[in-house]
Order: structure tokens, then sequence, then C-alpha cells
């Protein structure tokens, strides 16, 4: 049985391909038609806030939608965690420095401005598992109990102990991200059992966790995928992981050239953005038919680089920005910071997290129909 | 015919595979390897200045070497031009600044940075165009005459008079790297008859000419090609030009993958780097072997964004880089005073140019080998 089959049986999926988990993006409706349509449906839990007493509820919530709107069993998804460093909370300084550049960007008033709040509103699954161990153990046992097929992470990778639990107790499959091939050596001496390769072309936040963004290599999906797979044939058979590129991936002639180099799955995520059930719908669609814009490698939005569309708000951003990284709010505070002034101001700021084949996109089609095409060139 | 066909035919060659032209590091017997093998050879001409008397002389000995080495028409060639915007001569800020950079960087004496040389070393075609008819003509003169296959520019393009001449006295395609999709559109609306299409992922100069290093969207080889595809796609057949891909290709799967998408040909210069016949083949047989070092894009040494091994040199140089760009010397002033010091210092400070596939590549096989592995696996 080659390697992709078994990967597919594992998944109690058909098709190769992963929803790409794309927080504040994709709602359940679209995971449930990744899923329904054969492929594997994500979902993104970093906005869950497990420290709390109701994220294992919301948490709930979004699997009972789920499973309410699956032809499968409930447990056929994959559950995505955040997993990096956590950042300190920003001194007035960095906050200030926020103020002066978004009062430049988007003349937002000082009123306005001040009802910012800077509260880390990324919860990490390691301080989680770090700091939290009672949460933890909740959350540990409802996976105990759900036995999703796969569970990811981002950012980095939880504990021995963690993913020894997840993979023996609740039998998923855990695959973690990797940029560049240190990455993905690192990931196989911890034993994960496949790797998401997230190329430097694709949308969303870059998942690096070995490389800073000066010593980052920014591989291309091709040039990272290559490498690393060239990695894996040198290792036995029973401690070669799964391989899952993503970036730039939006029709079937490149999944196919892929599968065919040894890849198991593909991750997909900016194929649906001008799906009805996409959150940002509206905004690609105009953009499908619009001036082109180019993506860019953003960091000021959310305070890690992500890659989103470059829209005038991003231009302003960038242009009028004269901090040092280190100047501004980390990750979690100043994305916290963003997301609470968003609505509080008329223009529109939305950060489109996009892959630099945005443009590619299709409009007006459901999920299903773009699976379904997909598929249809798999053959 | 198909549009493939038909390049291979206007080329005289039997295989849709052009080298890389690579100034300083492939000699005239790798473009005869790779033009006797059934691809083009591409003859890199940056480095001589045709301001000077002996311009011309040094080309025609070059093409004398080719003529002699290769089993075809001396004119089935690639001839590369810089076409960048000349710069300015650095004032006495930014040389003192760069001595200082490099002084940090590799330790070298007072007595030896004095005697870096700030002359440009890098001619512009534009610059010989623009400002030196008479070295112009006689260059002309001397293309009518050999009547190249192919013409091809990095860095921008020449004047509609010079590229009119070259297509239709000379009988040659004219052919144009592009970054973007926005310098796609631009080089197509000038009328050339190709575009080298150069990913994120390639090594050497970057050739972007419209976007600045803040603006460029380091789009990927394969979202590049698939982008302007789409464009061309949209365009009247005898409007649309050649396609070829160049950038991190350097297998026949890929280079499959490409010509079946609708790529005319492609472009590789990294998959040559560890023959016999490349200058730099012990550099890079050792790296083969050796730890695994990035790339990255560097602007340091030349004065412009290149593609380079990530060596000890280039980790000192970036990371002990305090200056902005415009308080360093230009392209062509840093160029040659970096090449002036090469000599002059003990250790290795080599500019290594290659694309982020480089650990990729096969060592101590002859470019025909490789140009021969490369065809057995397109069939």
């Amino acid at each position: 049985m080659s390697s992709k089959t078994k990967l597919l049986q594992k998944l109690g999926v058909e098709h190769p391909i992963f929803l790409s988990p794309m927080a504040g993006v994709s709602p359940i409706s679209l995971s449930a038609a990744v899923t329904n349509s054969g492929g594997l449906g994500s979902i993104p839990l970093a906005s869950i806030d497990f420290r709390q007493d109701d994220g294992l509820h919301k948490l709930n919530a979004l699997i009972e939608d789920y499973a309410a709107g699956i032809d499968k069993p409930r447990n056929v998804v994959n559950l995505n965690f955040f997993c990096h460093e956590v950042e300190h909370a920003p001194d007035t300084a960095q906050v200030d420095n926020w103020k002066q550049l978004y009062q430049k960007a988007i003349h937002a008033s000082d009123d306005v401005l001040a009802k910012a709040q800077f509260t880390n509103g990324n919860v990490s699954f390691r301080e989680l598992e770090r700091d939290h161990p009672a949460k933890y153990s909740l959350l540990m046992d409802y996976l105990g109990t759900l036995r999703p097929k796969a569970v990811t992470f981002h950012f980095g990778i939880p504990n021995n102990a963690t993913m020894k639990w997840l993979q023996q107790k609740t039998g998923c499959l855990v695959l973690v991200t990797a940029t560049s091939v240190a990455e993905a050596v690192f990931l196989v001496e911890k034993g994960v059992d496949g790797i998401v390769l997230q190329g430097y072309e694709a949308g969303g936040h870059r998942g690096n966790f070995l490389a800073d963004e000066t010593s980052d290599e920014n591989l291309s999906t091709h040039a990272l995928f290559s490498q690393v797979k060239k990695y894996v044939d040198t290792l036995p058979v029973d401690r070669a992981p799964y391989l899952v590129p993503a970036g730039g991936i939006g029709d079937a002639a490149t999944i196919r050239y892929y599968l065919a180099q040894g890849a198991d799955a593909v991750q997909l995520g900016t194929a649906f953005l001008a799906t009805p059930e996409s959150l940002t719908a509206k905004f690609f669609s105009a953009a499908v038919d619009g001036t082109r814009a180019d993506t860019a490698m953003v960091e000021l939005v959310s305070g890690k680089r992500a890659r989103a569309v470059r829209t005038a708000f991003i231009d302003a951003l960038v242009g009028l920005n004269e901090f040092r990284r280190d100047e501004l709010p980390g990750y979690g505070y100043a994305y916290n910071a963003y997301k609470s002034l968003k609505p509080l101001v008329e223009q529109d700021i939305g950060f489109y997290l996009a892959g630099q084949n945005y443009h590619q996109i299709s409009k007006g089609k459901l999920t299903e129909h773009v699976m379904h095409e997909l598929i249809n060139g798999l053959k």
C-alpha cells in the first residue's frame, strides 16, 4: 500500500486535499463542505482561549456544528492549534509607538486609539500545556473522546508527552508546519507523523519557529518540498513523515505534480477564499475582478509575518512605519489591538490574508464545486 | 505547429532548455556543452565594457571560442546584456561606510581597503545605447553580422529602436527578464518576443526593474509563471510572448510540469554549478557534501539583490551591516570594489550565487551528462 493510500485510509477521506485552517475566514460550513467533498476539513482553534472556562464549550459547539454538517463521522477532521512562544505584554513605549503608527496610517482619533485593547488574543497551545495544567487536561480528555483524525500545530510543536499522548491515546496523526529543511529535520526527530510544508507563497501567518525573519530563507513551496523530500528519502520507511505541501497550490495540475513527486496530500486555503462559504468572499470576489494588487509579507498588523493582500491600508502601514520590530507590541497583543480597533473606524482596514496566487481563484463557486473541479483534474 | 515547437525551430535547437547566463561562473565551454547537448547556450556579456575600444574584440573572441566548441552554426546562442539604470559614482561617505563594513566583516587592514576600486565595473547596455552612439553602432553592426538566435536583457529593456532593429535586422528573438506580472505586461506592450520569468528561488541577480526591493512581491517561479500565463492566455496569439520560467528548476519532472502548463522553454543555471565546466565547481562540489547552508538574497556585495549561498562571509556582512542602502555605494561601484578586494585578502570571500535548490545538484557530472539526464527525463 502506498504511503498516500495509507494516509487517506488513516484519515478516513477519499482525496488528498486538506483545507488550510484559516482562523477568522473559514467557518464550519467551509470545513464541512471540504470534508463532504472527500477532502479533510480543518478547524482553526487559534482564537479559542482554552484558559477560560468556556473554551471547551466553544470547541464542542464547533464540533457539533461540524458533525451536523458532514455525512461522515465527526472525528474526520483536522484540529489546528497555534503553538508559538508566548510574548511579553507590551510596555508603554511600544503601545505609544503602535498608536502613533496607526494614527498616521488610518487617521484614527486619540479617543478611538485609546480604545485599542492590548490584551493577548492569541493563546498558544504551548502556554496552556505549560502554565494551565487543569485546563490542558480537560482539553486532552476532550480530544481523547473525540479522537480527531488529525491534529496540526503551527508556529512550533507541543512537548513530547503531549505528542505521544495524542498519537497513542487518541490515535490521531500529529502534523506540524515547517518552513525550512532544518525545521523538517527537527520535526522528524521529534516523531511527528507528518509535516505541512509551508512555502513562501502561502497566505496567512508564516509558521517558522527555528528561523526568525532575517534568517528565514523564504523557500518556495517547490524548493521546500523538493529539499525535504530528498531528506525524507534517506530515512527508514517507518520514520518517514507524511508530507503535505502548502502555498500557492490552487489547481489540479499543481496538485498532480506534488503527488507524483511523493507528496501524501496537499493543503489549500486561498482556493476557497471567494466561495460563498468564505467569510472574506465579498472582498475576494471583488478582488478577482478588480485591479491587481500584490500580496506582501506583513508583520505590522498581527505582530508576526503573514502574507496578505497589499491594500491601501497595508500600503499606508508599511510605508509609514518607522519602528523596529521590538519597538512595537508583540504577536497576540498587536493583533488584538488591531482587532479591537477595526470596528471603531469607518474605513475598511481589513487584513485579507491570501497566497501569492490569489488572483487565480474563481469566484461565486461553492466550495464543493471548487473541490469537484480539483478532484476531477486529479484523475 | 505548437508555440514550443516554433520556438525550438527559431532557435535551431532540439530541446527547450536555456542555460542561464552566469557572468563569472559559466565559461564558454559550459555554454558550448549545453548547445551541443541540444539546448541553448547563453553567453553573459555583463562584464564586457563596450565603451572601450577592445569591447568588441572581447565579444568576438568569446564567439570564436564558442564557434570552435560547438557542432552547430555559431549563431545558435543567446547573448545576454545587463540593462540597468546607471548609478551615480559613490560619494566619500558611501565609500567610507563601505570600508567600515568590510573592515568589520573581513578584518581587512586599512592598507588593503584603500586599494578597493570604486569604478563602475558593470556597464549597462542602456548606458551604451544612450551615451556612446559610435560604440553602440559598432556593437549593433557586429550583432547584425552574427545574427544570434536570441538576445536577452536583464534588469530592464533597451529602447524601442534597438529592440526593433534587433528583431528585424538580425532576426533574433529578444527576451527580457520579468519578476512580476506588471513587468510581464510592460514587456508585452514593448513588443518583446519572449519573457524569462525569474522566480524568487533563482540564483544570481534579481532582474526586477519596475519594483524596488520593498515593493517586490518576490513571486515564486510557480506563482509568477501561473499568473503571467493566465494573462498571456488573454492576448491574441500573435502578441503572446514565449514564456521561459527560471528559478529552482533542476529536474526533468519540474521541466515537464512547466512545459505541460504552457511554458515554451525553461532556463537553468544552478543545475550546472558543480559540473567540471563551472568556474565555481570546487565550491559547489564541496557544498553538496557539506553541512547545509541556506541561500540568502544579498545586496551588500554587488549593490543589487542577488541570491547567494549564506557563507560565513555573507553572514558576517549581513549581520554587521548598519547602513541603509543609500548610505553605501551603488551597483557596479560596490561590485567592483568587492572584486578588487577579493584577491587581496587571505580568506575566501567568494560570492557564490545559487538558487534555493542548489543542494539538489549532483557533482562531478559533465554538463553534457546533466543535460542528457534532463532530456531523457522529458521523454
